[in-house]
């Protein structure tokens, strides 16, 4: 925004003259009683709202301080609440002279329906664009009201249809694949109108441009049908991951156009876009105009980067963030583009939500290429100026480690000092820098990325090897929709090339990829094999809690154990385009007492362990016995 | 050695039955009165030395326990020397039945000469093998009585007899071209004889195989010319750093003719090379025997391992490395093979050799990929397991980081996101996994590797832009030998290919590159900008321990600071093949208040630093001013 723009703004009440004073909003749109932090800051809106005395006479609820900032818009209401309060409709009452407002504001009781479950390594999350995977309800699919009324299936840049109804109809689809949790990109509203990149209009159906954090995009259902969704999820075991975002909002956010203050976003004297280097926050030896550039900066123009220094903002964020939790149950947190955010923040919003929900699993989108920049954002083992409480963070570099090590299967190089699997496993060896690696989200594509299928050449030997690593090393594995049914694509020319319609999604299409019966031979292979490891590992502790040994690769082979008391997997990959006999004496601190072992993948019995043989460009599964 | 063998050397003496005993070796050969640590652990050898019962009749010098091992021929006496003892001559008294064995033994007074003084970010180190550096005594060249009694020029693994006679010649040399320390590969005696390696026979003369810690190789000159060379340098204003070697002794060392005990070295069933792999060090995941291949295998056939988590085999090293420094006045240690020795015996050995030499600086060998792992060698910010005390380290990474960087200068690519100098900027910005960088040594290559030239494609300007990084950045420089005369090569098919003798350090040679005259125009012109920016270097403390500050690179330009009280270097590179002006409107952290600069290597003064001018594929040196 500019900043002549913006001085209009704030002087637009007083131009109006002693008009009348109004409230049309407050934030959270509802509190609970019994929350640990007994504290909450409302956000009230209106025609002068911040020119009024308020007072609340409710039991158990006790105003203690209003704030007063620059747009007089604008009250910010300090509310503490007694655990003995009841649940109720608050009256907020403001006064100005002769003129007094009245407002409701609902105080609820918390239900005891599951929430904050967290995700662990004991899950398998599946990734989808709710715009670009079913829609359950053509009814909601576009709205004339709001700014982009617009729905196009033929346009991969427009909005799609997708929704939450439709979602919920294939929760037994995801079960029956192995999946235990949903992660959806943000499901809140985007009143977004379309945006001209580069020449190309596109609608906000990715959702990352907030317009109100209180409401759930009506195209997706709105708050019922998320309400709805969530219950039906945890009702058929499977948890929710939300996609937060606190770095920036839309630029059609109702708030922006009446800013509180000037400092409730990033502002430049010129459009400074964010550099989207991490390396200054990490390095010592930065400059302050370069951290400031990366964080400060925004990530694109029309998405404003908040201010989280700013606290009225940080209230305002950390309080959506709990309400969400709350209010729809979700089970865990992905923060997208962490490492953009000011981290005093994020650790205070981290330490709000775990104080509330302790199992609640946090794990942010930090895209670095080395593990000591990944380790700032999560809680690590080294000693940097700043300490992060992110309980875990997206596995980016482990990601390209197992990409790379991939791309390399078959060539006469892969047997080399540091190709194929090496890649993977010298990432792996320096885990050392995380408290808790098994707390990472370790994937092989997302929807900002190549699709996995791509990356691999279409080569379904790599495809079949990166999923047997994904579900058998350590971590909490993520899967992009579709990559079960082989859909691929690079990410150039445009992103809209992996996040195309998850084909039988909609009504009437022509191929219906949920069933059996409508995928090809190779993706009921595909789809299959996810299917019988997925479902292997869901059923076997040792690969959620088991701890990781892995052997220095030689000659090109790979071979890594999961153990606990309870078994022992072997997971031996041969990245090599010939068949090979291992040796296994070498293993001997995993495999000594076990005799025989049976094939996870191919059900194959083995009655000697002494030489394992090992198919061309195959990670080989084997379940250890006595 | 294998196990027969060992029986029969540990048998042999017990087969002779009652001959007579006696004592051939003691070793530290002396020690000093006034040492910090009062004890010392004297290993005494001789036929039965470990039978008899010895007395130390010497005022301040007590003999606090005679410890007998496996093999009789050993006895280990602990020693205390008061520091009122009085320098002399020790006798060493043992008696066995009717049998008295006398061994003198020298106890010295410290002298005040320097030694010990540590390298600094202040210093530029000389790195020189002194069998190809210069030949200054013709009659030492080979010896009738060694196991490789050969001298050949013509063969390049053969002995070429530079020598310290020759090196001390040059000290005029190295001092005009702004070295401030010179570190030897080793020169502990390797009596080694020619070895098949491949197929081809090569000599000891890389000085990797000690075969006695208590003597100079006499084809070096002996310890009478390294004593006589370190004062030279000193006296001429240079340091003198030695290359350790704790790891393995070379397979004719004379403690493997008659082992103290089988434990003194790391023995297998049957041969067992170390893998060379770092990752199972700190790898959390790692197995057992990983570390045990890495940590105990040999590092060649004919090198092998000592097991220094025997007492006796580290109070041998640590007394030795105490003994090299007092005696011969050596300032600084360089580690061989820092990450295949026992980690805690290196802590050991440090806080030994530091506790009486505060200032000395030890820095080792750990060639690495990633500086997480890098740190683990030195003292660092990363809550390992082990925490290393080492002061400082050699930076292989930063290495890779710049070669990387200057290969893809004046290619279209290099402006790209990680192209170029991004390699060096981003491993220079996790410098935060160290306690202090400054401490680390940097270079463009050594002796293992190929030749910095050649690793830059014999291009002028890449050399000039990769020494300016060198000279400028944080860290202790090092230039290995010849770099500054454009010698070139690579390490294939040979490693000799490297190891060149440097053209007129022999009587007679027909060139003479240690003169101007003797070198080319293009010689000269890399000699000169070697001598100009280490001299500038050498001259401004700003660019020994001033702060670094880097700005993140845009269109592939990189610019940094050195700053302090004393004044302020901007270094801005050029990476492309076009001349560009460079608007310093970004810098203004570090430019505020400069108006003026003078170019360090083209002597041009700037009146303007709005905008620089900056050639094609240059680093240039501004030292601003006001």
């Amino acid at each position: 925004m500019k900043k002549s723009c913006f001085l209009l703004l704030l002087l637009l009440p007083l131009l109006a003259g002693a008009q009348s004073v109004s409230i049309d909003r407050v934030n959270p749109t509802n509190w609970w009683v019994g929350m640990k932090n007994p504290n909450v800051q409302l956000l009230v809106h209106g025609l002068g709202a911040g020119t009024l005395t308020y007072t609340v006479n409710y039991p158990g609820v006790k105003l203690l301080k209003t704030n007063a900032v620059e747009n007089p818009n604008y009250a910010f209401l300090d509310l503490t609440i007694s655990p003995t309060a009841k649940p109720g409709t608050v009256r907020l009452v403001g006064k100005k002279g002769p003129q007094t407002v009245t407002q409701t504001w609902e105080l609820r009781a918390r239900d005891k329906s599951p929430k904050a479950q967290g995700v662990t390594a004991a899950d398998f999350i599946y990734l989808a664009m709710p715009d670009r995977f079913a829609n359950g309800d053509p009814s909601n699919d576009k709205f004339a009201d709001l700014r982009d009324p617009n729905l196009d299936r033929a346009n991969p840049f427009f909005r799609h249809g997708g929704d939450l109804a439709g979602a919920a109809q294939r929760l037994p689809y995801l079960k029956d694949l192995g999946v235990t949790a949903i992660w959806f990109t943000p499901l809140i509203e985007n009143n977004q109108p379309l945006t001209n990149e580069g020449g190309t209009m596109r609608a906000s159906y990715h959702g990352y441009g907030f317009t109100d954090q209180y409401n759930i995009d009506k195209r997706f259902g709105g708050n019922a049908a998320y309400v709805d969704y969530v219950k039906k999820a945890h009702a058929a075991g499977l948890k929710v991951v939300q996609d937060a975002v606190y770095n920036h909002v839309g630029n059609t956010h109702w708030i922006l156009q009446d800013l509180p203050m000037k400092s409730w976003l990033h502002q430049w004297p010129t459009y400074t876009n964010t550099t989207y280097r991490y390396q200054p926050i990490t390095d010592p030896h930065a400059a302050q105009s370069d951290r400031k550039n990366t964080l400060d900066g925004w990530f694109v123009p029309f998405l404003p980067d908040l201010n989280q220094g700013n606290p009225y903002v940080a209230n305002y964020l950390i309080e959506n963030a709990i309400w969400q939790v709350e209010y729809f149950g979700v089970d865990a947190y992905r923060i997208d583009t962490y490492m953009y955010n000011d981290q005093p923040f994020m650790n205070r919003c981290n330490a709000a939500l775990l104080a509330e929900y302790p199992r609640l699993h946090i794990f942010g989108e930090s895209m670095v290429n080395n593990v000591v920049d990944q380790a700032h954002y999560t809680r690590n083992n080294i000693n940097f100026p700043f300490k992060s409480n992110q309980p875990g963070t997206i596995d980016f570099v482990l990601e390209y480690a197992m990409l790379a090590g991939l791309k390399e299967v078959g060539t006469p190089g892969v047997t080399g000092w540091d190709n194929g699997p090496q890649h993977f496993y010298q990432a792996l060896a320096q885990d050392g820098v995380y408290q808790d690696p098994t707390k990472l989200v370790t994937l092989l594509d997302n929807h900002d990325q190549n699709r996995f299928l791509s990356e691999v050449g279409d080569d379904l030997d790599k495809y079949k090897m990166g999923l047997t690593w994904l579900l058998t090393t350590r971590g909490i594995p993520s899967l992009y929709y579709g990559t079960e049914i082989l859909m691929k694509n690079f990410k150039d020319p445009t992103d809209a090339e992996v996040r195309k319609d998850f084909p039988g999604g909609w009504p009437g299409d022509k191929e219906d990829k949920f069933t059996a019966a409508g995928r090809s031979a190779r993706e009921n292979e595909a789809f299959d094999f996810v299917k019988k490891l997925a479902t292997y590992r869901r059923d076997h502790p040792v690969l959620h809690s088991g701890k990781l040994m892995q052997y220095l690769p030689e000659n090109g082979l790979y071979v890594y154990f999961r153990y606990d008391a309870t078994g022992t997997v072997l997971v031996a990959t041969n990245p090599t385009d010939k068949p090979t006999a291992l040796p296994t004496g070498r293993f001997s601190e995993r495999m000594a007492g076990f005799t025989k072992a049976k094939n996870v993948l191919t059900g194959e019995s083995l009655s000697s362990l002494a030489t394992l043989q090992l198919p061309a460009k195959t990670a080989v599964v084997l379940e250890l016995g006595k």
